[in-house]
């Protein structure tokens, strides 16, 4: 029997939802709906024309034999300022300086709402850009590496400080960590993890001195790999040269009151087009 | 302007995917789309049905001036025996097996097409049941709690074996690790990340003889709170008698060979109503 159109739609919503970024072919539709390739042409078409209007993202449309439609779930630019309004908004002055200088941000990297939007907004800068695999390091990264894949829809892995015997084999580096420039530490990713050759996204929580973010470059380099970019949630206030300059992040902290434990923070560098 | 039935249909699925488990009140359709509440309600109807027939999940009207519509993204029972049995085939005879007898889903567990399927197939157990946080322990238990977490809609805490300054203050308990009952452990979670009297639900990938997932029961007395249930991947083989009895597991561990160092796994106790 053939299926309604408003079943369609529906139908047709959810499934782009959970396929992101996966070119699916028309017949796709056609055979699990029993109905034919103009009217899911059709459907398709006002499924477009509501995603862009809602901002829920894009529908790429490829013709011929071999082609298809794509969701590319980009937002809009003024949601995305308006998500790192809200950010900003959230930890500004809040009491959610740790010692050391730290920001507590555990409970929104543990929050579906949050991640929901971090990853969206995160993913958004590179929907045109070619990406094989999210890098983070264990453990504050991972949900926001797993959050940017899902809407990426590409793996995501796990540079570790400590080898797990869980891991199989591992290839690791050492990098220089922290301020001071003479703490050295290990990290390390499981072999079969990455593919050589990969396109790699880094992200992660934080961003201080660059340490971190470096020893992931070097560590993308032994898989003769490449970096796409890298992106952190939050710059942190830092006395002295970045070894990382290339890189985004969604906020900036501009000053810290230890005595209250609060913190200033204003938006960072990133945006989309 | 008034927006049409299509645009408010695939509208309405998209809010409700990115909304599970969260009670919606009809004026927030009615007031998005300029539409009266009546036509809303038709909207909706059209929607229960097609996520019920496609196994989308199932929408809950709740009527009256404090009703609404939630959107609970349970799976059919076929829909994930189907996984389950997947699930197998995909490690059955598969060259997993790393030293030690464990088995190496690092693959899995990074990737977002296998995480939406997991999530949705633990959360489907528990979608009847109040929860309020999903827990589970550093660090391969992260992607997992998140992709429950996000079908649940609730916040995951993560329990660590070696404490984070980032973290802020926490308890700390120790417990009875390895099938050799005399190797004792720490594990703590920070004080901020479970509210006093919650109902948590533990998940983890392995369970082999329970030290883990009774580690976290005591945390979780500890903090006042309830365990609903415990949920793990895969149960390994274990000689001897586990200290938890009360868990489901998507699969379980027959037999290792380790001379080619394959697996023979096969469905677990999991199943949903």
């Amino acid at each position: 029997m053939k299926v309604k159109r408003s079943e369609r739609l529906i139908d047709i919503t959810h499934y782009l939802i959970e396929h992101p970024h996966t070119l699916i072919p028309l017949t796709l539709f056609s055979k699990r709906y029993e109905s034919a390739k103009s009217s899911i042409s059709e459907d398709l078409t006002i499924v477009k024309e509501t995603f862009a209007k809602r901002g829920i993202g894009f529908l790429e449309t490829l013709p011929g034999a071999a082609g298809g439609v794509k969701y590319i779930p980009k937002m809009k630019a003024e949601d995305v300022e308006l998500f790192i309004r809200d950010l900003c908004e959230e930890l500004n002055y809040s009491k959610r300086l740790l010692p050391g200088g730290y920001v507590y941000l555990s409970d929104m990297l543990g929050d579906p709402k949050w991640l929901r939007r971090i990853g969206r907004v995160i993913a958004s800068q590179y929907m045109d850009k070619q990406v094989d695999s999210v890098m983070t390091v264990a453990t504050k990264g991972v949900p926001i590496a797993q959050s940017v894949a899902f809407y990426l829809n590409v793996p995501f892995v796990i540079v570790r400080r400590d080898s797990k015997v869980t891991e199989g084999s591992t290839v690791s580096i050492n990098y220089v960590s922290g301020s001071s420039s003479d703490r050295v530490e290990k990290m390390e990713l499981s072999r079969r993890s990455l593919d050589m050759g990969s396109k790699v996204l880094i992200v992660d929580d934080f961003l201080k001195g660059g340490g971190t973010v470096n020893g992931m470059i070097s560590l993308i380099e032994e898989f003769n790999s490449e970096v796409v970019g890298a992106t952190v949630i939050a710059e942190n206030i830092f006395n002295g040269e970045r070894s990382v300059k290339d890189y985004t992040s969604l906020i900036k902290v501009d000053k810290v009151n230890t005595q209250d434990r609060t913190i200033e923070v204003s938006p960072g560098n990133f945006s989309i087009e």
